[in-house]
């Protein structure tokens, strides 16, 4: 266990950047940094940017100040026993690769991984949307559907440490073609992707909406556009509402949180997709299931993995490690 | 904690019958009876005879055995903190019922009580076609579609003891209507009850098919003639299996499980129906599930709620109580 006062290190991954935050022990954010990934120069290369990423943030330790540990989240599945990537899609070369270990290496400190996604959750449970819950369904919407889940105080990771992929549950057998060549996904159905798709594909056919004006025609803009009353770009909207809604749902019936919170670039729609995602939620659960269903914003936004993994290393057990 | 040698009594409640049997500290069922329910006497009668069991069971401890407590499985959800049945649709009158303290009042023995289909995935994982595995998915597919799950060694049980409902999780957006009074429900297109309605609906459209001739038209009856080769009974069984496999694929990504379990009258179909679920499933997973995925008959049959009442009773944190 880390001691009360220890400060922890946290590592959020993505494809072109990484950060390094500083936390202390009450998990309060005292300093971040940026940095390119480079993930073109291999994952050896990427590792050592990280671990000299995390040395300069050791730097900035309070005097007197000592470190539990650092947590990584990572744009994969994490094997939750032995710290290994799995298959990263956006870092060139991160297959089978140990993560936990490689770095724990380079610094000599405990080193503790997981899915970004997942440890998300982990943090809108802890510091977030989700303080004081004990039941929680996080979902990310942006140009993926990700998630993660937190049952009775403790994060669900599954026996490899792929589970909370809820963006690729069925939600529309035979339905719309998903990026993962399966149809009827969540993610096919609720996506940025998915509703920049149905732009693409509707707006030739609608010459009146203003939609065939928008360049780049991205997912924000059909929001704007369904904001301001075009009829096209509103269908669209309530369309991934209603399939969001639809979505949280299903997880409401297998989890039975008492609180569900969204976050992800969608999830910065405005009041026509929420209201959409809050009706269809309701429409689409069993009645034993309203009186406690709560649909909030996540609260921590992107920095929602940062406080995630650390979240982990100071309650290894809530993280499943 | 129950000590070692102590043996546990199993209740599981039905709308027509309730089972009590008396288990030995490893699990073994030495001895089993049924009774009547007799639910329209009301609540307090039924508790009473449920009582009434308990205590004849009692008398059948070898000598020198103590009893470390009573499970109950019951048709409802239930509190998970205060042992209260929401509400049991099979027998009249049970509403709010706080069937743990009125039954260990009247026993003057330590009561846990649960959900039927919740206990069941316990009991599988504990003693039946799940031992030995730290992640399992339990369904139960017979007249409805219910289910359990067991996350690293846990059973989900939820906020309010209403996780699990899987058979209400969204497969087909605006599909067929299930007996909850929604659409698409899992339920609606994977049960017996939806292999049945399909075959009404279907039959007098196919004078060829043996379907017209079958008095009563079960989906047992439909999966006898898909296995003797009825073409229309054939597409019925695979269209139910394919959307089982569709559901299973939704909670393999969700839940990571190292095995899926399934049991309930439908799951004694022959093996075009397995075959459709086995393949389907496989069609609708991530490329890394595929290595790890094992979809099985369960192995209690339908004693697997009364092995889960007992698996809760020797093992409470298991049971999330």
């Amino acid at each position: 266990m880390p001691s009360a006062s220890a400060h922890v290190i946290a590592v959020d991954l993505g494809g072109t950047q990484f950060r390094v935050a500083l936390f202390d022990a009450a998990g309060r954010l005292l300093r971040r940094e940026a940095f390119p990934t480079h993930g073109e120069q291999g994952p050896a290369a990427v590792l050592d940017r990280i671990a000299a990423g995390c040395r300069d943030m050791l730097t900035q330790l309070p005097a007197g100040g000592s470190l539990a540990g650092v947590g990584v989240a990572a744009p994969s599945p994490i094997d939750p026993k032995r710290g290994v990537v799995f298959q990263a899609p956006n870092l060139p070369g991160w297959v089978d690769i140990p993560l936990r270990d490689e770095l724990a290496r380079r610094l000599d400190l405990p080193v503790l991984a997981g899915n970004d996604a997942n440890l998300a959750a982990l943090g809108e449970w802890r510091f977030g949307a989700g303080r004081d819950h004990g039941d929680l369904v996080y979902l990310t919407i942006s140009t993926g559907v990700g998630s993660g889940f937190v049952s009775a105080g403790r994060l669900l990771v599954g026996h490899s440490g792929l589970a909370g992929e809820a963006g690729h549950m069925v939600l529309q057998l035979d339905g719309p073609l998903c990026s993962c060549g399966k149809h009827g996904c969540f993610e096919a159905l609720a996506s940025g992707t998915a509703i920049h798709r149905e732009a693409v594909r509707r707006a030739p056919l609608a010459p009146d909406s203003a939609l065939g004006r928008r360049d780049p025609l991205t997912a924000a803009a059909v929001d704007e556009e369904a904001e301001r009353g075009d009829p096209l770009a509103r269908e669209l909207m309530e369309a991934a509402g209603r399939a969001t809604g639809a979505g949280v749902a299903s997880l409401v019936h297998i989890f039975d949180p008492d609180i569900v919170v969204i976050g992800g670039g969608v999830s910065r729609s405005g009041p026509l997709w929420w209201d959409a995602v809050q009706r269809s939620a309701r429409e689409h659960v069993l009645l034993a299931y309203l009186p406690g269903l709560r649909i909030v914003p996540a609260g921590l936004g992107d920095d929602a993995g940062l406080f995630g993994a650390a979240a982990a290393v100071l309650n290894p057990a809530a993280a499943g490690a």
